[in-house]
């Protein structure tokens, strides 16, 4: 019942929010190999059929997709600046490409793909991102799959199993903690100051 | 010379992109005890003096003061989304109160405190954020410091000593990457694949 509540709520905020921006972003704080943070902007690509899963996009190459291998554990941070709200979202990221056996999550990144601007899908056929280019951009100049073809090999899906949401609104002075410490359990509300 | 163009088209970027919003925040990731990581919204405060080193403010009591004394590391992400860029900001963190030896610190926590609204300013006085309330609310309803006033104990501001910027223009597709491995060294400037 309350993860029900949490998400409907981070859904609404997302709807009275996106008149700045079509893609509402969170950023996903990860931990490196070395154990300091890390931290960057992803689009939120909705939830996982009717789970309280989030899913958001990003490129196999990644830095970012190497981290959640090593340590699965994130906190996603959504703020929402015309309602002011913040959501904040822990738990375990996994990450879906071509190959993943579950049909939905195939769906879901196909949908996800279709919807990405020209420019966004180039990138997933072009050089590994934040690396420091060894051949010239030309070589990447090759055909951008379409919004309608199967994704590009980079292109995944990352699915968090939220845990715990910590939401605040700050024009009421109200915050909340959602938890489910397993899976299986029901999620549990705990009110508590600002 | 690097450091000082990463850090004037911040401030550039920052007043290209307030009209949705009067504070400019920014997500703060930090590493539990846990190992686990934590990311949560900050008001961007500046920078302190003529440095690169970036100011936020924060809450003594909070976790996030609890975190950054445990390990100092964390990485802040500032996404504009009127100009679409972000920039990551990697450093370590320190906490600066009342007892600070730091003249400039000082003042420039006075300064901070002075330009938050009433309703901020009462939180500082309130319970500790983030806790499950055990003294009904109406127990910290005592005077709040003005904006003239000392400001609260538990009212510090963050300093993150930034070691690198990985600065990201999504409307050019172009990033570059601002290292320093050492205070005393000069910044160097990598232009990267986006």
């Amino acid at each position: 019942m309350s993860g029900v509540q949490w998400r409907g709520r981070l859904l609404e905020s997302v709807s009275k929010n996106n008149n700045y921006d079509k893609i509402p972003y969170m950023q996903l704080a990860t931990v490196r190999g070395d154990g300091r943070p890390a931290n960057r902007s992803v689009a939120f690509q909705g939830f996982h059929g009717g789970t309280t899963g989030v899913l958001f996009q990003t490129d196999s190459r990644s830095p970012k997709a190497a981290e959640i291998s090593l340590s699965s554990w994130v906190e996603a941070c959504m703020y929402l600046p015309d309602t002011q709200e913040q959501f904040r979202l822990h738990g375990q990221a996994s990450l879906h490409g071509a190959d993943t056996p579950n049909d939905l999550l195939r769906q879901e990144r196909c949908r996800a793909w279709a919807g990405l601007p020209h420019e966004i899908r180039e990138w997933f056929s072009g050089p590994p991102p934040s690396q420091i280019p060894k051949s010239p951009p030309e070589a990447f100049h090759h055909a951008v799959p379409g919004p309608k073809d199967s994704p590009a090999d980079s292109f995944v899906l990352g699915l968090i199993d939220v845990m715990s949401v910590d939401y605040l609104d700050l024009q009421q002075g109200r915050r909340q903690l959602f938890t489910r410490p397993h899976p299986d359990e029901r999620w549990s509300l705990t009110e508590t100051c600002a």
